[in-house]
């Protein structure tokens, strides 16, 4: 079976200049991946005619399939609509769906007069198929050439998100006759990339060619991600979970989960079999832990809520902190974060609670205490269990990892219970 | 003066199956375009031999400056540094600098033993200048060939942030003549970037070639960034600060910020200025609020806390919101984010506060209140302004805008105090 290559090409003065952060290539990449689909390349180019042309002359040389995002926003149309039309051969159109759709939004949706540049949006090259936006203003467009097809999608995330699922995946499944694919993922936390990859040297290097090994590190967990391919489904499956259960059995004392879970989705998966609830008393992350919690669907079922003590005399006044301790021993220290535990769950009436206290930086750190320093706390109202951190990275760095160990820590309480 | 042309290469399979999202590469485009050094495309490739060499080839047709990150990892390095040795002419050798940097992190930073992996990681090629890691163990390289600039850096962010800061960008400055180049940024919100384009189209038409304007949505906000540029300093200088007096005066009513910060450090400048604490009492935002305000540096001046009332009996027995009215209006109602306000208040003991309750989604909505309804409030002991807002998003987003939303409420109740 011919391996079937996709090229990304993002199109956007803004990616040059830096002030966005493409979190679209990142996805689509994802999606193309689970299809099948080989993403062998991602170019960012600016919004300059000659730039556009190179890239898709350049990422036609390999690729059969070509997405292309951006450069379709009502201040930035002017060129690659356009240029697109001319590179394919056509001539721009208005779209009468498409225009249909761009009335209905600012008529019934944003309720605001249009204006001629919103009216552009619905104007297409005549050789495209045109893919309606459910979800905004500028229509997306499927053009063919030479065999290979090219995708241009606006750069609004859930605008892209939308028109992939609903047209342009299933679309490429049905065109292209694309490899069985399956994927087995392990969440691991505690353990560094160089060490996982030494503790697990021996199996990966005994993997079969159909099955390949990905190392995944992000905010101080590793994702193991073991990928399948093949024409035989059922002889590929089989292999597939062979060496999934081999794998897991020897990263045991590190997995967070044997699906393709975050930990925050992890620990509600937990809290939900278990029919506990959780609450959060949170000093240096401010938030961030209740954040992500409730980040995922359904987390009202389980989380109750947090009391964010930035301050020491909320910690002392909510959360029957003693002032005494905070004198002797400072904020951050166990005995505050095990206060902080006995304070909050009552005050939010769950079975368990997680509380944080630490220096994130770039200021308050001591000789003692040097910025990063964080001591955490996880408990019921029978014991608490505390662990001490020391971080070296910047403000945002810190919080996001203080984030993760502390969540890491509330899912060992949570197994240790019975 | 010529035009200095940089390209990016992010390597790593990571990015090519869409499991990392690539920040690195808009904080580089950010600071070399700050040094006037223009960045024409950014390009990501897997850990694969021919598509690195790839590359390399069709990005050194263009640019004097080829910066390269990743693919030097304990799991990766198996190809990227041999294959820059060879592309360069050169073959492996220890670095002794490299080396003890290696040592030192393992034995006194990790105290934990090293293994071979880690040690490969002081090989460099003879042909490149070394750039010492200051914060992990694998070292940079700065190559040279036919007039061009290749530098390959770690992909973890904050050591290739350090090796930028430290080394690259100073060495960049002093190797070309760079253009003299100034910025002026205005955050607005509340005004869409189509109306805002629109708004100044006469203002934008008449701008010289010297000054380029940029719009930089996000949130619900959108930055416009003047960029000046040329030989010029002083004329230069003066001529982009009469432009920026200008576009202040036409975006005034939508005006955040007249510097380059997020609503929420201009938030906290304002509240330094007046010398004013606040906290926050979230229900739908589940701490991301409070997340946001102590991101900032600082915060601790003037934020105090806050309770994040996910579950309605929180919201009564904390916050002290009447029963009656949840059972009357429903926990998303103006009622509602008024009483979370004068609870909130005592409960912190601040000057401000600000509320929110909403339906994120993708559960929860009905016909009267569907998903992305918000009520937010924001105010102090006499007075309160509210404001509902209708959000159509996914829930991830649903709480990003929401979040901003609720900043600039209080943005301007904060501006509307005397």
């Amino acid at each position: 079976m011919e391996k079937i290559i996709a090229s990304i090409i993002t199109i956007g003065d803004e990616l040059l200049i830096g002030q966005v952060i493409d979190t679209n290539s990142a996805w689509m990449s994802q999606e193309l991946n689970k299809a099948g689909i080989w993403v062998r390349r991602r170019v960012a180019v600016g919004d300059e005619a000659e730039s556009i042309r190179g890239a898709l002359d350049q990422e036609s040389a390999e690729a059969s399939i070509i997405l292309i995002t951006g450069g379709l926003g009502p201040t930035a149309d002017d060129i690659t609509k356009p240029l697109l039309s001319a590179y394919f051969g056509g001539r721009m159109v208005v779209d009468e769906k498409a225009l249909a759709n761009v009335r209905h939004i600012f008529e019934r949706v944003l309720q605001r007069p249009m204006i001629e540049r919103n009216l552009q949006q619905a104007e297409v090259p005549d050789v495209c198929t045109v893919i309606q936006n459910k979800r905004g203003t500028a229509p997306g467009m499927w053009f063919e050439k030479d065999g290979r097809i090219y995708v241009s999608m606006p750069g609004v995330p859930h605008e892209m998100k939308g028109m992939m699922n609903d047209y342009v995946l299933p679309a490429l499944r049905e065109r292209f006759d694309l490899p069985f694919i399956a994927h087995r993922t392990i969440l691991t936390a505690g353990i560094g990339e160089s060490f996982l990859a030494e503790h697990i040297a021996a199996f990966e290097s005994a993997l079969p060619p159909s099955i390949r090994l990905a190392y995944l590190p992000n905010y101080g967990m590793v994702r193991l991600r073991l990928t399948a391919r093949g024409d035989d489904p059922a002889g590929i499956t089989e292999e597939l979970e062979g060496r999934f259960h081999a794998l897991k059995e020897l990263v045991e004392e590190w997995m967070v989960a044997d699906e393709d879970l975050t930990l925050q989705e992890a620990i509600g998966k937990l809290l939900t079999e278990k029919g506990r609830t959780m609450s959060t008393a949170e000093s240096c992350t401010g938030g961030n832990i209740a954040h992500l919690i409730t980040s995922v669907p359904g987390s009202s079922r389980y989380f109750k809520g947090s009391v964010v003590s930035y301050d020491n005399a909320v910690k002392e006044r909510l959360l029957k902190v003693d002032p005494g301790t905070i004198g002797r021993s400072g904020a951050v220290s166990e005995e505050v974060v095990r206060q902080m535990i006995n304070g909050v769950l009552p005050l939010m009436d769950t079975d368990l609670a997680l509380a944080v206290s630490g220096i994130m930086g770039p200021d308050g750190g001591t000789t003692e205490k040097p910025v990063g320093t964080v001591w955490v706390a996880a408990g019921d109202r029978k014991k608490v269990i505390t662990q001490k951190f020391q971080f070296r990275f910047d403000r945002q760095r810190n919080i996001e990892l203080t984030s993760t160990f502390a969540l890491n820590l509330l899912r060992k309480f949570i197994l240790s219970e019975h």
